[in-house]
């Protein structure tokens, strides 16, 4: 959407200084602001920016007086810092109107859905499935048999959400998330074949977790794969079959938890991350990018590395690691002396 | 889908010893169940959970004799474990009991519909393509012109199948698969620009193959990308143009294979390995989590690490990377002792 | 798409020698063929393998005299190498004839639609959004509102394009791909709970880029983040917010990039390497697989390793770790002695 930069100054209460029929299209920081952004000057240390941004609008304290021509088109309102969070809200808010349910959609005659519901063209609500008052599904969204969402959340565009998985109050699923595949689990046989062992359970998803786009959460072999309340969970990420992950923790994009591994809360994990299966990791737990965990770890413990250890040692062996060319010719050079003498 | 305790003591031909009206709506382990699921009892070590798990229902073997009080209602049958193994199944067939083309489904009139298919709404089927009798293609699959489909192959929500490629018989392809999109090919050119190499080949995938969840495998540049018969490969796996994969090898997730690798039959491959182009690895390898395989591997060996080496060598030298803070310390103590003498 | 061998040899103006009616559907290498494939014998080393080949048709020079029975059908011509290029070509313009617009898609009244386009069934186009002349949506791919797509770019089959994102002339952004989902981005609150960061910015893609199956290039928080001119991304790959790709810079699958990184031009990033955020990455830069890196990098500079450094001391380091063993050994061996004396 496109706006004035007249509609912006009414809506702040503020002054047009300048061009009032310049549009903006997006938000952007001072310093990096492209044609057609809106941006904000608050903290004087950007002051020199705003002499050469590109920003069509950048909204200023009431007072600011320049010493040099303004490219852009200012706003003058009380707070500038407060102004420019008004207009993320709004935005935020805007975005997230939609209600109503496309005559495109499938819903299946026996899912029960909730008041002010979006449910957009393309989207594919099963048998017994539960939508909750407020949630969005945006296009091509799949919502399985017995599937329950809860109030106000917001399911992307091509989420799956596989039979029997539950999601709470207030998630997030970005686009392309696959909740409740069956996990991975094969037993071999005589001839070097494998047999599928049933996967029977589900996917538990608490209030308050954001999962990002294109990650992956098995359904449990029997009971359920939970994420628990407020977790947050970047792209891509693997979760296997009956892990839990506790509550406020977060993980970053492209790390993988193998299966039954259970995960405390409020821990922080990094990127490209990988956990083996039936471990215990404990509360407030901090695991480095790329590490590689084989053992379980206690509350409030920080690992890094392959195999990981505490971050601290593991600082101390990446400078051994740096110095190993001089280590050797050390060695050689002992070995030396030693022979001569 | 919801079942009270008298429906499936009927269908086990069991007796019901507690409220006969109690529903479950999934299966759990005896010593994690939540409420509203079915568990059992069948080994005498587990006895002691009957009488806390929060399950709504349990499968008890005919004479079990409960010395405290069960929460949960119990069903006797002759055998547990075998009773809740057909538990399972039914669970299992009933999912997979759906038949019929839905009216939203788009099907190309040159495609070759086969007997009992299941093809769900927002389904696309190209010209020419071919679905096998009891194939089932779940919401909002795609399956590109020319595309052959198996008989019982399984296509999860929003597969992506893109055109020519080929998929045998009871295969399962879960949500968000894609198969057959562009190998990475890119040629350059003078001024630093890349042309793009046509990839004209396509993607065959063997009988009795199972895909994770979005999972890519991509076609080859000429001829084909191969996943052997009974192959196993996991969620958000990688695998490029021309790769082939062995009969019944096993891929654990977030693993990559670059162009041109050829996997031997009976591999075990674990999370989150990178193996590098035009590799051959032998049959019956195994390969550690997060290895970085950089030369040809030969029939039965097992290498780790990365750069990767046989694995007891990889562990012997991680016990030396552990200790390599007293190493360095002796290093320096001998030069001290040498320099002093 | 299935031709004849005299159908090819019409298009090819050269002569059938052989079984003018048998069926080729696919490509490939004389040496790899399979039945129903098309091949072409250029280079006389390959000579042997146009006895052995399943291949059902082999362009040959005119001049091809065999030693043997050749068992496919030959079709003659001037230049083997030279029609087989036409073919390739062929086949592409083919696969990139669709046009029209499906009247099971969904387009937005406000939506600006060019000549020319091919709109699949099942296809969300949202309000205000502008596709391009000659652009191609395949099935099921959901263009948000505002979104704008450059003339004669191809968006395959389920790729969610979030509000506001960019898209320039001559993509392809391939199946699964995810543009413009929320940057991860929450600020911890009192009780260990986080609030999101409003991410309000979009995602901006040049001309001429590739983006593999299942990537996803998050929104900015401000801003933009900038994929540049010409750059190829593969598949799975991470590009967090803000990040900025220079032009003409390739990345293999798995990389992922995390919040406010530069990159750039010219760069070769292989597969899952890690680069943590608010780094600058120089120019003309080369990335090893499986890389972590924590620091800026210089124009012109190759890193390899976690942690990362120049690719010649991480080799040299290397060869340090193949040997560790015999170093260990060596300083226990050094320390007898000495204690010896």
């Amino acid at each position: 959407m496109e706006f004035t930069a007249r509609q912006i100054a009414e809506v702040l209460n503020g002054k047009v200084d300048g061009n009032p029929d310049v549009t903006i299209h997006t938000l952007a920081k001072i310093d990096e602001a492209l044609p057609g952004t809106l941006t904000f000057l608050a903290n004087p240390v950007y002051t020199p920016f705003i002499y050469t941004t590109q920003a069509s609008v950048i909204i200023v304290n009431e007072d600011f007086v320049p010493t040099q021509p303004v490219p852009g088109t200012m706003i003058r309102v009380e707070n500038a810092y407060v102004a420019f969070a008004r207009v993320l809200e709004l935005a935020q808010t805007m975005q997230s109107a939609r209600k109503g349910i496309s005559p495109q959609a499938y819903i299946a005659k026996s899912a029960k859905i909730g008041e002010d519901v979006y449910i957009a063209e393309f989207v594919s609500v099963g048998e017994n499935a539960v939508i909750g008052k407020g949630a969005k599904l945006y296009p091509n969204a799949v919502v399985g048999d017995n599937v329950s969402i809860g109030e106000n959340t917001i399911i992307y565009a091509g989420v799956k959400l596989y039979h029997d998985c539950i999601v709470g109050k207030d998630c997030t699923l970005h686009a392309g998330v696959v909740i409740g595949a069956d996990g991975f689990g094969f037993a071999p046989q005589a001839g070097e074949q494998y047999v599928k062992v049933i996967q029977a359970g589900n996917v538990v998803i608490h209030d308050d977790v954001e999962i990002g786009a294109n990650t992956t959460i098995d359904r449990a072999t029997l009971g359920s794969t939970v994420i628990g309340k407020g977790a947050k969970i970047d792209n891509l990420i693997q979760i296997a079959h009956n892990v839990e992950i506790g509550e406020n923790t977060v993980i970053a994009a492209q790390t993988g938890i193998a299966g039954s591994t259970k995960i405390g809360n409020n821990c922080l994990i990094a990127g490209q991350v990988g956990i083996v299966g039936h471990l215990k990791i404990g509360n407030n737990v901090m695991i480095g990018a790329q590490s590689g965990i084989e053992h379980d770890i206690k509350d409030g413990d920080a690992f890094l590395g392959t195999p990981a250890q505490q971050v601290a040692k593991t600082r101390r062996l990446y400078v051994h690691w740096r110095n190993f060319d001089q280590l050797v010719k050390k060695i050689y050079q002992l070995e030396k002396l030693l022979k001569k003498e």
